[in-house]
């Protein structure tokens, strides 16, 4: 969808508008019994099987910038980190709903980008946006979604169950959204289309088929995903599981491109990969006696890279190990500090 | 829960500190598995049941001022303002999610109090708080609620089945929050705290019991909420409905105070009553022929008061009657404009 004028703002053409604009992209499944427009949207729950839950916000200026962030990939950002949480959960997105608190000056055509880029993000992934709301702010941009998910009983990945001798993993690499944010901040316009860094900072993909397939094989003893990095990701799963954890930095998986950045800019890759946030990978345990399953999974799960990183201790230290000895691992990111 | 420091931030105290602040005042029913704290939570759906599902966002200068809406009513409305909708619905609460962006500066005796009256709201409608998200923003304060609710099959309540001859109702009393807002700004401190339109702004009361039991006998044709006044209300649902509606103001249900207050105002409390927003009343319509089914639904509703306002009509005027004749519908409070 486009629009011809592209200095139209929203503060012109008014909620009614705006949802109207929305809601006629829309198409509802058969589960669907009352759609957007209603006080409310009545859907048939999934039959036997358990609900999953989340909501995050994304605010212009801190979790992302609209100097160099596109609008398609703020609404595919703001679905992305949601259906991540479901991923982390073993869980197929089914419903998702999103409110936008718009500045006025915000124009009709980032709108339309950022909703381009939410519903291809929800399409992929087969979830259905139901409803929402708009109103004006006189701040930042403010996106908050919810998503719901599905999950057979007793299959959740929590992030509590991992025991002393299970094995850490990662999906995919880690540190390469910090170094793309990096890059964008330096200059977005160097930064090529290219880049591979770059294209994960911006638009993220959630691991959603990496956890359905940990789930359905039982492989995962518990599961979180990394969005304020991989310190604060293994810093979670070890306190809800209440264990520690020993990472081999020699193993952690990162790509060619960050690394040659990091080289290039004279800063700590391995720091970056701890640290960095806005991966979206999921960082998983697995019981040694349940590589089979593990196995299993990674037959229907693809080409994606599965790591192992580590192994779960006892006590509660949190450790990486380097040629040097074993160190304390460093804080990740922490929203407020 | 009380902090011994009124000056202590938000900003100061951390994310990790302000999710721990919350969820130690939590306590789940069995149906929830996993709780807050995890990536998403995770619950048994109702069995047998549609879910019903509605977000809404407030905006500090849009929705409410903290310059005379003490932060429990903030926590008290955002809630509301959800629950109404799920009212409108007939349908019973459930679970709810908070999103808070709060300003680095909000103070954690404001976090509190605001977490007071959202949980003390949740609490009298029987609905679970599961999870949510905090973050920080540079500009107002920003609250999302996602309230899920159940409705048994084919009793959800739409906007869309009005037909002409059936009479329009109206729950409560309106313009009573016009007013009561009026007031506070005029002097929130004069405004005593014995003033029903003001605690009509400040505290909405949702009507989930009147929703359930109008859902639950059948009475209704077609309901909505009533958050943007009461002529915005019937421009709904006669659009959604395809029908027109002729209203009689003078059984347009007011409050002695609001109506006293407008007469020493020197303002028409008629049109205020017609385009004042907030009340969160639910306007209704019923066939003839199911007046029984009203009788039946307000006998378990309680002293709630119901007033018949005017009938659906043919076609798609909205018209208002009073002792000059019949006019036009004056519009609605509508976002952005």
């Amino acid at each position: 969808m486009t629009t011809s004028n592209p200095t139209l703002t929203v503060g012109e053409i008014g909620e009614q508008a705006i949802i109207e604009r929305i809601t006629r992209r829309l198409e509802m499944p058969a589960w669907v019994e009352v759609g957007p427009g209603d006080d409310a949207a009545v859907i048939k729950p999934p039959r036997g099987l358990r609900e999953v839950l989340t909501t995050d916000t994304l605010v212009d200026g801190v979790h992302f910038d609209q100097a160099f962030v596109p609008a398609d990939a703020i609404g595919h950002r703001a679905l992305a980190v949601n259906l991540s949480d479901l991923a982390a959960m073993g869980a197929q997105p089914h419903a998702v709903l999103l409110s936008l608190a718009l500045p006025r000056g915000f124009t009709v055509a980032a709108l339309d980008h950022l909703v381009d880029g939410f519903l291809r993000q929800a399409s992929a992934h087969r979830a259905t946006l139901l409803g929402g709301n708009i109103t004006q702010t006189a701040g930042p941009l403010v996106i908050n979604v919810t998503a719901i998910g599905a999950v057979r009983p007793r299959r959740a990945l929590t992030r509590a169950g991992a025991r002393p001798g299970d094995e850490i993993y990662v999906t995919g690499t880690v540190g390469d959204a910090a170094a793309g944010l990096a890059m964008l901040r330096v200059s977005a316009a160097a930064t090529t289309a290219e880049s591979v860094c770059a294209g994960r900072y911006l638009r993220p993909e959630p691991r959603v088929r990496a956890g359905l397939q940990l789930a359905h094989h039982g492989a995962a003893s518990s599961c979180v995903d990394l969005s304020d990095g991989l310190a604060d990701g293994l810093r979670q799963l070890a306190r809800a599981s209440g264990v520690g954890v020993e990472i081999d930095t020699g193993a952690l998986p990162m790509s060619d491109e960050a690394r040659a950045w990091h080289t290039a800019a004279g800063t700590d890759a391995l720091a970056a990969a701890l640290g960095g946030g806005d991966d979206y990978e999921l960082l998983f345990t697995v019981r040694p006696r349940h590589r089979g399953r593990l196995r299993g999974a990674r037959r229907r799960i693809g080409d994606l890279p599965i790591t192992r990183i580590g192994v779960v201790t006892r006590g509660s230290d949190l450790a990486v190990r380097d040629a040097s000895g074993c160190h304390a691992l460093p804080p990740g990111f922490e929203h407020f500090r």
